[in-house]
């Protein structure tokens, strides 16, 4: 069968039913219930994929990609089994081109391993989704993060993207140009489509220069829609930021719980400026005096690089901070709005996940209008699941109706499979054509983005 | 027939076979050889589009969208004849919400018309391709421009396109949200696929703020591959700039001859810095003593507003400057490569547009490695056109080799078609099948981006 035709044709040291891994590759960060591949395959090449590819079209098995397992939707959950492909074996940097502000790499490397080899040239690859994601899994969900209201999400990065097809054909989707206006954007389409279109075997992103000053500040305010609103005032009046978070106040009582840290507990803002020294410290004062007049408590800046690291440490252990407790997972919410709906969009996260009576946090990037909801259950208990589920979908709902996105940044996944209706209406029509074009066995992830 | 239905159910006022009419529309900027339609619809909401969409697959009638007649590749020539459908009369604001630094338009609005409403509100539609194309024809080619170096291009400003399908039917590819990770992004592909996957008949855009100080230079070079040398070494040091846009010598003095300015003749490197006071006079100080350290001869800034407005119609009079004289065209070529190959580019562009004996010119927006070559040629003189169309096409044969792509900004159209196999492989394939999968019956936009 299958597996045996696996192993004959890629070599038995790149396929494995060993329980550890079939168990490490069932589930993600989601609280969504993990299901175990029948085998797990690592590909050392293109090549390797497009055999797992043949296989899977001759036997009529699935194929799910597998990068950091990082993913807060099921992306990587084979729940038809089959075959979860594994890239950590693929992690190589193919071309690095400073002089072009490009990087060639292999779906499997991470964030951080790649920024450790360009960041000494002076360069660096901005996205930042807090986890050390693979620039793969990246690429899938159309990642984004703290960065994103300076440098864009994971589209934004991508000159150009190999991909094996169903029909076992590699195609490259863009050049190393910066721009193009020649033929379709599939680029574009690619990126996001969560492994359901195509498998993506290496990726040119575009780079950027490391800032020379980094200014790091934060202030706090009585509502969290007062939060809110001071952030869209910030875009509104045009001042640029690298990073601006808000954080509500039970997050920050539960991260320094959780971290040993001591932010102080309120409704904050966290900012970041960056640019040239002068530069960030023009921009730097005209927020400080903007929050001023909007009556913030304070304004605190961090001056050295260490205080920046534990503030951003921090926040990125925020999710980690719900749910490290025994017996606990966390659901999350990922809505974007058009700016001006964020203070109450905001204030209507923090009454829903209130009335849901379970342990949660509000907090997010609302440089691009997106923000999430995290609220801790116990996985056991379905009564407790469904009570977190229905606060983040009535969010999400919400959301759609007032002009935004049920998810910014985390991806449909499982999660989000029956907001699509409502999001994209008439159009899921042709998302499901283009599928069934493009991967018309299904072999290629099911289950995921499609109700 | 169907010139009868489409004035039964549109309207008179709608439909018309004005023989000035037909042959206003059945050209463009290019050299193209015009092609009349046989009748030109003027809708004024999205389902008069719809009403034209469904008499078209009724009589199986080819549909061609024009916008402003700006385009360069022949994208708005009905090759096939049919219906041409005319946007100036759907050229209104539909929402405009500063707040959210979004607006959302008709495809007939040119981009000053829509700065004439918003500047006013401190709010910027910054893409310039340099003619007042419309709105929909931008999005229909990717356009871009000189302000792409900081802004991106067309792609990067949408959020949302409302779209009419070939089956009549009309869908949404977006929100009003900054970012999402929903579904397949239909928003992208349908930017730039020249009218050939659907017909936009609404936009929403993200807006910019306009700086609060803008600062212009020019300085020259005795090569004109130093002048693409210098350009790069500004990007590799991450100097922030608004436009850089390299003009040779011989187009300068063209454009002196054409619009009696006295603008030095050299090889130039112009420059625009854009933010507050303090930044941009720190970035333009960086770039001097830059462009110093590599010999460029002399630095000059535009110190008022008037002074930066001259040397920028200038710039735009670059095409016209070229075309003014009786019995010429001109055919421009658009090669986008990455940054490093720059010089050696723009020296095998002089070297080719020299060789072919014709008046010639190379300049563009080496920010993005996107640069053009204008060749003037007599309509007539078959062998004179083929010389200039030889020397383009080799000129973007060499952009695809080392890495880039045949169309920064025009579009494929007409003129780019030969090139698309040698651009994207075997990713042609799936353009075509998407093509007949959106437009089985081949109704929107025939001929143009496939060869």
């Amino acid at each position: 069968m299958f597996i045996s035709e696996l192993k004959k044709r890629l070599g038995t040291d790149k396929v494995t039913q060993n329980e550890t891994e079939l168990y490490r590759h069932s589930k993600d960060e989601s609280p969504h219930p993990p299901v175990e591949p029948d085998v797990v395959c690592f590909p050392e090449n293109t090549e390797d994929v497009v055999t797992i590819v043949e296989i899977a079209d001759q036997f009529g098995v699935n194929v799910t990609p597998y990068g950091a397992g990082s993913g807060l939707e099921g992306q990587a959950i084979p729940i038809n089994k089959g075959i979860s492909i594994d890239f950590e074996r693929m992690n190589k940097v193919l071309d690095f081109s400073p002089e072009d502000l490009t990087v060639t790499v292999q779906p499997g490397i991470t964030r951080m391993q790649l920024n450790d080899l360009i960041n000494k040239h002076g360069l660096q690859f901005p996205i930042d989704p807090g986890a050390d994601a693979s620039v793969g899994g990246m690429v899938a969900n159309n990642a984004s993060g703290t960065t994103a209201v300076k440098y864009g999400s994971m589209r934004d990065q991508l000159l150009n993207l190999e991909i094996v097809l169903a029909n076992g054909k590699v195609i490259r989707t863009g050049t190393r140009a910066k721009k193009s206006s020649s033929g379709y954007n599939l680029t574009g389409l690619f990126t996001g489509s969560e492994g359901t279109l195509g498998i993506v075997t290496e990726i040119t992103l575009r780079l950027h220069g490391i800032p020379e000053h980094i200014i790091a500040a934060r202030c706090t305010f009585d509502e969290i829609e007062t939060c809110a609103a001071a952030a869209t005032m910030i875009l509104q009046s045009g001042i640029p930021v690298l990073r601006m978070e808000l954080v509500d106040a039970q997050s920050i009582a539960t991260v320094n719980a959780y971290g040993d840290y001591d932010i102080p507990v309120a409704h904050s803002l966290f900012f970041e400026f960056a640019g040239t020294k002068g530069g960030t410290e023009e921009e730097a004062a005209t927020a400080e005096e903007l929050m001023r007049e909007l009556g913030c408590n304070g304004w605190e800046t961090a001056g050295t690089s260490k205080e920046r690291a534990q503030l951003w440490k921090a926040r990125h252990e925020m999710s980690y901070a719900y749910s490290h407790t025994e017996g606990v997972v966390v659901a999350g919410g990922d809505v974007c709005v058009p700016i001006s709906k964020l203070p109450e969009m905001v204030h209507l996260a923090r009454e829903l996940t209130d009335a849901s009576g379970l342990k949660s946090g509000v907090f997010g990037h609302v440089g691009d209008g997106n923000f999430h909801t995290i609220i801790a259950f116990d996985p056991n208990n379905p009564e407790e699941r469904a009570r977190a589920e229905q606060a983040n979908e009535a969010l999400a709902r919400r959301a759609i109706e007032v002009g935004g996105s049920c998810t910014g940044e985390h991806g449909v996944g499982l999660g989000k499979r029956q907001l699509q209706q409502a999001e994209h209406g008439e159009a899921l029509e042709i998302m499901k054509q283009m599928k069934q074009m493009l991967d018309p066995k299904n072999l290629f992830n099911p289950g995921k983005i499609f109700p």
